[in-house]
Formats: C-alpha cells, sequence, structure tokens
C-alpha cells in the first residue's frame, strides 16, 4: 500500500472546498456574534474522565484513547465539543448569568457516524446557559435558522421532539442500559414489533403509550393525538405544551415533530430538534436543551446550569450549500523593482489576488482565474483586462 | 483530582482570546490569499507512515500514536503540517507548475517544545512548491514579514541560516544520527568544547571549519569571515552567496546571520530562517526550503518538487501581537413582536452585535461590552446611547 494513502473515512480538504468552508466558517460564527455568543476554542485533548463523564455510552464508543507521556494518565480526542464548552461555563467562566458560547474545530470519531461520513467532522455550535426558560430554547433555533438561511440553504424544515417523554415513560423501571437503548433504538426505527417484545411484562398503560409513540409523527396535529393516549404525566404535559408554544414562535419554516425520537448523546434532557434541507440527505444542524451535562464539573451542586444549543458539521454543510462566487486574481511579472513592488503591494492591499508568475514559468496556467495582468505602460504599472 | 483539570501544556482559550486569535487567522490567510496562496486542509490523523516518512526523529518522537480500529493501522496525530501539504502537493494535486497553498489548524505534541509551550499549537503557514530559485526563497520571506507587519508586529529581526553549510561539511563522514545530532546541537549552543570533543579525529580542514562556524553569527560580515575560514565547496559558496542575495533584497528589516544554526525538522534542505519580534520571546515565524520532502509521497522518481515555506504558532502569536479594539454591541429586550425582531435582524445584517436581554436577567452586567440599547419611542424602535 503507498505511503500517501489515507486511513478509511479521512480525507484531505483540496482548495475549492477549502475555501467554501472557511467562507461558510467565518460566515456562521459572525452570525452568531450578532446574537451575541462569544467564541471559546477548548483543546482537542483531555483527560478521559473530564471528556466523558455523563456523557454516555455511545460517545465513549467514538473517542479515540491515548497515554499521555507526561502523566501517564488515559486522555481522549474529543468527539463533540458540548461537553467541553458545558465545562467552559460551568467552572472557568463561572458567570451568574446568561452566558452565551459558539466554537469550531475538528472533533474525531473512532467510527463513521453513517456510511459515508467522515470521522473528522469540522465542527460548528453555539451554547447558551442559565436561563431555563423557552426563550432560550427559541433563540438558540432563530440562530440556526439564520445560519442557515444566510448560507442560502433552501427548503428547511424543523424536525422537533423532547427527551422528556420517552424518559417519563421509562421512568422508575428497572431497565438495563442495553435495554433502554434498544428500547430508544426500536422507537426511532418505528419498530413496533420489536417494542413489543422489549416491553413485554410492562405496566399495560406504559407499554400501550410506548407503542403508540410510533406513530406520533407528523404535523402538529401529532401534538394533539398524544394528549389524549399519553398519560398525563407532569412532564409529559410540560414537553407537549413547549413543543406547541415553541412551534407557534419559530416562524415561516416547515415544523414536523417526532415524540419517538430519543437518538443521539445521553446528556439531552428536553427540547430536540433537527433541521433538514431539500438537497441533503442528513440533518444539517442538530441540539436541544441539556440542562445540568456541566454539573460533574463544578465544586458545588448548586453548579447545575440550563443550557441549550446546537452543533453541525461544515464538512457536511459545503455538499448543500452553494458556494460564493471567486473574486478572479491578476498576474504581476515577478521583479525586483520597488515601483512594480510598490504597485503589488497596493493591490494586494485593496483585497485583490495578486500571483507574481516566477522567472520561467510564464506559460503556465494559473489555478487562480486571472482576469487581469500588471503591465507598464509610459513608465506606469497599470492593470489591463486579459 | 477534580475532573475539570486539564493534562499539563493543555488550555482552553477563553473569549477575548479565542476572538483575537481568530482575528489573526482571518488576516493572515486574506493576506496569504493576496499572494495567491490557496487554503488546504489536511487530515488531523493518518498512517503513521505517510506522517512521518522523511521527517526524521525528533517528530517521530512528537507524534501521538494511536490504534485505527477500522484497520487494526498505526495512525498518527500530526505534529506539524508541512509533510501533509507536501503530500498534496505531490500526489493529489500532481500539478506541474507553481502551486502555492496555505493552511491553518491544530497540531498536537507529546511534549512542550519550550518550558512553557503549548502542546496544542494553532499552526499557520504557507508553502510554494516547483521553483527552485532564490525568487520563491523571497516571496515566502516577504509574505512572512507581511503577515507581522499587518499585525502591527514592531521591530522585526530577520535570522538566516543555510542547512547545506553544516550538511556539506559532514558530507561523507561515517556518523551515527546520534553523533550527528549532538554535533547540531553543540553548534546550536555555541559549545565549543563539547565540538572539539565530537570531532575529534575529523580531517583537520573539517574540524577547524565546525569549529570556526560556533563564532559566524551577526551581521552581513559573518558572510565575508565565512568565505575566509570555510572549505569552498560548491554547496558552501553557493549557499553563501543565496544567503548574501537573499538579505539585500529583503527591505527594510534587520537581518543577521547564524552559519552554525542547523536545528529542526530533519527536513530541510537549503534555506532556514526565522524572523523575531521584540516582545516576544522565542521565533514568531520559522520557515526555510525543504526540497525533496515530498519525493516520498509521488509515485515516480521524478515528482522530487522544490519546496520553501513557513510556519507559526497563532496561540503564541496572541501574545506578542496588539488586539483589534473590540466593537460595543446594543441591548435589546426580549420579545417576541415582529416589529422588534425585525428592528434586531437589520441591525445583525449592518454587522452589530444585539443581545436581547432574556426574562429575568434585566439586571446582569453584560459579558458583551454594550454602549447602546434598542428602545421603543413613538412606536418605533430606536438605538439609544446607554
Amino acid at each position: 500500500m503507498s505511503a500517501w494513502v489515507l486511513p478509511d473515512h479521512i480525507a484531505d480538504v483540496l482548495p475549492s472546498e477549502a475555501r467554501h468552508i472557511e467562507e461558510l466558517r467565518r460566515l456562521l460564527l459572525d452570525t452568531a456574534r450578532g446574537y451575541g455568543y462569544e467564541l471559546v476554542m477548548p483543546p482537542l485533548l483531555e483527560h478521559l474522565e473530564s471528556l466523558l463523564t455523563g456523557t454516555g455510552q455511545a460517545l465513549d464508543l467514538q473517542t479515540f484513547k491515548l497515554v499521555d507521556q507526561l502523566s501517564g494518565r488515559m486522555m481522549g480526542l474529543r468527539a463533540d465539543t458540548t461537553p467541553q464548552v458545558a465545562r467552559i461555563d460551568a467552572h472557568l467562566l463561572n458567570r451568574a448569568g446568561v452566558t452565551r458560547l459558539c466554537y469550531c474545530g475538528p472533533v474525531l470519531h473512532t467510527q463513521p457516524d453513517r456510511p459515508h461520513a467522515t470521522r473528522e467532522p469540522l465542527q460548528l455550535g453555539a451554547e447558551i446557559y442559565g436561563h431555563a426558560g423557552l426563550e432560550a430554547d427559541l433563540e438558540i433555533l432563530q440562530l440556526a435558522l439564520d445560519q442557515l438561511q444566510i448560507a442560502q440553504v433552501q427548503d428547511l424544515q424543523v424536525d422537533l421532539a423532547d427527551a422528556r417523554i420517552v424518559a417519563s415513560l421509562l421512568e422508575g423501571l428497572q431497565l438495563s442500559d442495553e435495554v433502554r437503548l434498544q428500547i430508544h433504538s426500536a422507537l426511532a426505527s418505528k419498530n413496533s414489533s420489536e417494542l413489543a417484545q422489549l416491553t413485554r411484562g410492562f405496566d399495560p398503560v406504559i407499554q400501550r403509550a410506548l407503542l403508540a409513540l410510533v406513530d406520533l409523527y407528523g404535523d402538529a396535529s401529532v401534538l394533539d393525538q398524544a394528549a389524549q393516549v399519553l398519560p398525563a404525566t407532569p412532564a409529559i404535559q410540560e414537553a407537549l405544551a413547549q413543543l406547541r408554544w415553541l412551534a407557534s414562535h419559530i416562524g415561516q419554516v416547515k415544523v414536523s415533530f417526532d415524540l419517538a425520537d430519543a437518538r443521539g448523546y445521553a446528556y439531552y434532557s428536553g427540547l430536540r430538534f433537527a433541521i433538514y434541507a431539500a438537497n441533503a440527505s442528513d440533518a444539517m444542524v442538530r441540539g436541544g436543551r441539556y440542562d445540568g451535562v456541566g454539573n460533574v464539573f463544578g465544586h458545588q451542586i448548586d453548579r447545575e446550569r440550563p443550557a441549550v444549543g446546537f452543533s453541525l458539521d461544515l464538512k457536511q454543510w459545503v455538499s448543500a450549500v452553494p458556494a460564493l462566487a471567486l473574486k478572479a486574481a491578476i498576474r504581476a511579472p515577478w521583479g525586483d523593482a520597488s515601483d512594480l513592488r510598490a504597485a503589488i503591494a497596493r493591490l494586494r492591499a485593496q483585497g485583490e489576488t495578486v500571483v507574481c508568475v516566477l522567472p520561467g514559468h510564464e506559460s503556465e496556467v494559473d489555478e487562480f482565474h486571472c482576469d487581469r495582468t500588471l503591465v507598464q505602460a509610459a513608465g506606469q504599472w497599470v492593470v489591463q483586462a486579459l
């Protein structure tokens, strides 16, 4: 095998795609900044227990582990940035009030998430801490929708779910983690027969409700159906009321519901959402509420902070998002005459790309599209169309 | 030990520093783009032999290793991006002519480089492939100096060296890698007595020349001295002539020479440079020529490409570079009235940061400095000074 072959699900990003990712990165971070989200940069490497406490088994399996030669302790490469940002909020910033944070950087996965997924997504996300009310959920949803619209992604659909519905039905049951995961997975894949098997012997009210969840997806009428067929626990009533409020405040975007959906990282504690675009097979953005993730990082028991946020993969976005038009460049001859150097510096300071043709390479085709050239005319350096 | 303590020499980057790094990142990538350098994003993970072939033992020791669960093969986390970019030039782009590439992303080191260095530098660099002439070396030097000047770094000094001088003196000698490294290290630390020990039994001409190198640092007069005391091999004559040419073309910056300096990665093959600033203890930029690094990645033996480039650590830069002034933000009340939402959206589209005060948090101090507020007056939403 040649030395240059990359590992499976690992790829170089070549110039045109890299430029596109960089444009999107700036656009999305600037949009988040416009909402008051401050950028943070957590490290790629942390002690394993700090990366994985309270995040569940799925993230553990996705995390590469290695030994710190300085301490002999196990470290992990982050597979998700959210727990790190929660740690920064809870411990480092340690503010009493609302804190808005955003981030953009690579994460690494031991296995691809989906058949053609990269194992090195470029994760960008935003999180709001310190406000338990729905206004925070709505702001995060609006920011995510704004980012998609600013990037000119068309035909958006928001899928809403709530982690409290399934959690409330399973509450108090003595279930192994394995069975709990199997129930989540049967619900997600709408597999009624497997779900019936898994819930054999459950309280008939609970079993009937779990089986009913399989059909509770679609438009807002789902919420009315749910109110009739699900037990009226406080958690379920609150979840349904909040989903209704959010859907009515999102605005012009198509909204659908999937009350059986309990996939994803274990840390979600309330609203969960995914935003889909017509030309993308997987969700463009996923997010939700995860009150309490930062708790394990605080010194005191009262350092449990309400939190809601989203994340996305910029490498996935470039396939669904139109690139900005590339500005054409200017060719210039190589030379050390000070008037030529000054003319080139002036053009670059104006934001132009000026490619100097090195001696002997005059007949090469430029990778940059050059539509102008710098020539000397009557003792002056002037830009001419090519 | 608390769960949140980070490994030694690993740190979070908090908001004000993260914003500063992001500003510098954009400024430097845009400057490189103005010169015609195309952005690429190589992966963090590669097969070990592809990361380390031809790069020497120092990089091997700096590289974290882990097992790919998909293939069982060893992978490394990049400790340096240059060999990856050389691979992209040699194999993926595979162009005949001049190729200019730049990059910006984290690298990871098993051990810190210096006592207070991070093990996760944010490496930014630029490379030019396909031109063996000095014009490429000069362009890379000018780009590095431009980046420093655009970032308003003051009192620059360029240190020039050439890997061919020491290499030419040691050529043909049967030396173990260990002794060769010890000689490089004694030269770098100007340790004449150790150097005399290490070179005992060498051809007296070579030994005398190596010992003379220890004093060959300082201004341009060093080059005249070198021409007298070093053997006039073709490689040494060419190196001295090229150093003279480059120094005379750099422009207004202070230049010094250190002909004994052969530190750094094993891949340098010609010019080496470092740029220092008055308020930074370590070099701000390091670079040089490394013809042939991409060679092992090509299919054919003639895929050896001339290459010259530099790299820098943005995390180190923020301590030496003044931050841009932060634009103050606007406070706005939370509300779902469409005229309020529209007024906020308009301000954000104009590039303003508008922080919505969530219900119940009216008396909190904003982390963003807000110098204005959005208020309703005579039925209109208007911005007022605070």
